[in-house]
């Protein structure tokens, strides 16, 4: 177990040194826009907790991340109409982690076969996100 | 969103009609080897609340599901000494999920790099599922 460190992008995010497209934010946690989306709709929740995993978060921080998680998720579900939402959360390097901060990743799925993109792959277009964020947030 | 189909194979277990290889149990939820592993040692969470998918499951009950999540997770991770752990739960057969009763999939990754088999593919010897929740339980 590693000590939490505080120069990851999300810590940067919660900081203000660093932006996000946010969707959802309240006392212990934050969605925003993955600006890498393995499909269109890809958002994530972080806790504003210093946590890398699911093993150093507490049980209040994961019982928050986890109600927003349910709360971002149906927005996305109804905002683009998915027929299928993959949460994943990954913890460690191996397991695909790529950024040290606890997140859920809310990846919407969809009827046509359209398959998932590589996880931290391609950048996506910034207004096309802005526009998917106004979407989500028009259904919370 | 269809009505809860109690003829699952979750519901069965959770009913007694059906077995299943246990690791840990409370009165809201229930966790035990997925008999399809991904990798060695994939443990499922369930809700003994009747709910299909994130969306239907009650807040209580996705607390429930959350804590024991953590709880066999951090066991999981102990037992099998993986420098990763991933978690997934899929919402929809488009998105994957096979049985429609909501569930967390705990799956070890090791640091070797082996690979992560297709989900639910192959059936694994059960006494070799008995012995891998043997480990877990002991690390409870």
């Amino acid at each position: 177990m590693v000590p939490y460190n505080s120069e990851n992008i999300f810590a940067k995010i919660l900081s203000g040194e660093a932006n996000c497209i946010a969707v959802y934010e309240d006392e212990f946690t934050l969605a925003f826009m993955d600006i890498m989306p393995q499909t269109d709709g890809h958002t994530l929740v972080i806790p504003k907790e210093p946590a890398e995993t699911l093993f150093e978060l507490s049980e209040e921080g994961l019982g928050a991340c986890t109600r927003t998680l349910k709360t971002v998720a149906t927005a996305v579900q109804s905002a683009f109409e998915c027929p299928g939402v993959m949460i994943a959360q990954l913890n460690g390097s191996v397991a695909g982690q790529t950024v040290p901060h606890f997140h859920f990743h809310i990846i919407p799925r969809y009827a046509d076969g359209s398959s998932v993109r590589a996880h931290g792959h391609k950048m996506e277009d910034t207004e096309k996100l802005q526009g998917f964020a106004e979407r989500i947030r028009a259904c919370l």
